[in-house]
């Protein structure tokens, strides 16, 4: 758990769903799922590892991050974590809090011992992942089915 | 299961790895592994439900690919799938393997209706990836813990 000021970021609950978590997230993409749906997300999600966590303020999800955590063959077993959508909801945005979400999230990681942490992100975020450490890698490919 | 003359290509089961699973992989990066680390990490990668494919020819593995689900809370819990370790036995190079590997997993991201498929690639393998219809997405970024 980190928390500076009011905001806490922990692992997210089912019961984030009802503090507003849909609508952080929305933040990324339209997401128009049903509270009830989100829980069948989010189950699927813990039975697969996927570890998602929250930002929360005075009781409400006002961002979110997500880790795969893939354990590799190559590289001697080892551990690799994928980042994906850090979402910051659009009225606290441009405080700070994705950068913090990241971090909390490479803290993570570290206590897996992952060898490194991959995400593909576009242009214009670039220089935010650079700042945190990340440095520009492969290209990412995208076939739509 | 796809079969096109003698190669077979099919999940992995643990026994994959008296098969020759951990030389094929190492066309990738050097993999140190012992077989009993090897049916570890196996193990640990089903309990996560990373799906491990192999390429058989002549009850060895010649070939291997895996694929990450990810069920999303946006794009209405639509499902990704991420492709990782393609890899062919360096005796079976350029015979088209991988790209037999490739489309087998694109259909088994069909079967989970998947809505995308996205992978990470170097430079030199962006035109393979073109050929099998993906296309040029997103900057992969990383950092090395």
């Amino acid at each position: 758990m980190s928390e500076v000021d009011d905001i806490v970021i922990r692992p997210m609950y089912a019961t984030d769903i009802q503090r507003g978590f849909l609508a952080a997230i929305a933040a990324l993409k339209p997401c128009e799922l049903t509270d009830e749906d989100a829980v069948e997300v989010f189950r699927k999600r813990m039975r697969q590892k996927i570890m998602t966590y929250v930002a929360i303020k005075e009781d409400r999800v006002i961002g979110t991050a997500s880790l795969l955590i893939e354990p590799k063959f190559i590289h001697s077993g080892g551990v690799v974590g994928h980042i994906e959508d850090v979402a910051v909801h659009q009225g606290f945005q441009h405080h700070g809090l994705g950068g913090r979400l990241v971090k909390f999230i490479l803290d993570v990681c570290r206590q897996h011992k992952c060898y490194k942490v991959i995400l593909d992100c576009a242009e214009e975020v670039i220089p935010f992942y650079e700042k945190m450490g990340f440095h520009r890698w492969e290209r990412a490919m995208r076939i739509d089915l």
